[in-house]
């Protein structure tokens, strides 16, 4: 691995969202409105990635702020429901908002840094997302998410 | 459990940060700023909670704004030497900010919801601190954070 310092701070715009594997997510969804008070910001089930989910956070919340992404899995095959057996319900990965995904991948791998995927996929809202492997980020599913305009 | 909704509403303010067990404190700051070029905002250890910390989030930050934050163990007996050996390093809790942990704790109580401790604890830079059970938050460590005065 070389050491170029601060691959990522030319692309980092901040913390994006925090997701939580779901068995169900209308129990989910419930639990983080009557304990929490958090309000469905979004919906959508991304067929490609396997999810159903949610994006919830404050009713106030800044447009741009940091929300929870709530993950339930569409199929017993897909990535969520894996986890959910693996390791049960509970936060599954941190997302990292960038200005521009594949630049910042391309910084990345030029690191040493493992990714996912060699091209970045659609995410939530049509965003473009790769992720950084676990075994290179302590541990941590740490997610790239570019958002593009709508 | 009772049905009230909205418990914690009243006190919400969102995301205050979210928590990583690293066993290298060193390591995990070096990591997080050479790759994610994340600066530390702050340190401290907290022997109560047994824990060696770093808040850290990118240079240009608003006040205010959501951190990641490194906890390492500081005794083999520690909360977080436990979930290290348990889980291994990764994602360990997630913080939401409330105007009043005192109130914001009685009414979970009132709603069923456990929690970790009878009273608020001292957090990160004499906050005050409690936790719902992850058994009552869908797996999740979900901490309550009051910000004091300095």
């Amino acid at each position: 691995m070389t050491h170029t310092s601060e691959v990522l701070k030319p692309f980092m715009l901040g913390i994006d969202h925090v997701g939580i594997a779901v068995p169900d997510l209308e129990e989910a969804i419930r639990w983080h409105y009557d304990v929490l008070g958090l309000e469905v910001q979004h919906r959508e089930q991304n067929a490609e990635q396997g999810v159903d989910e949610a994006m919830v956070g404050p009713s106030d919340a800044a447009p741009g702020g940091v929300l929870i992404q709530l993950l339930a899995p569409l199929t017993p095959e897909s990535t969520i429901a894996g986890f959910l057996d693996r390791k049960g319900p509970g936060l599954q990965q941190l997302a990292y908002r960038v200005t521009d995904v594949t630049a910042a991948s391309a910084a990345l791998v030029e690191h040493g840094v493992r990714l996912l995927f060699a091209e970045p996929k659609r995410g939530t809202a049509g965003s473009r997302i790769n992720f950084i492997h676990p075994k290179d980020a302590g541990g941590v599913l740490v997610e790239l998410v570019e958002h593009t305009a709508k």
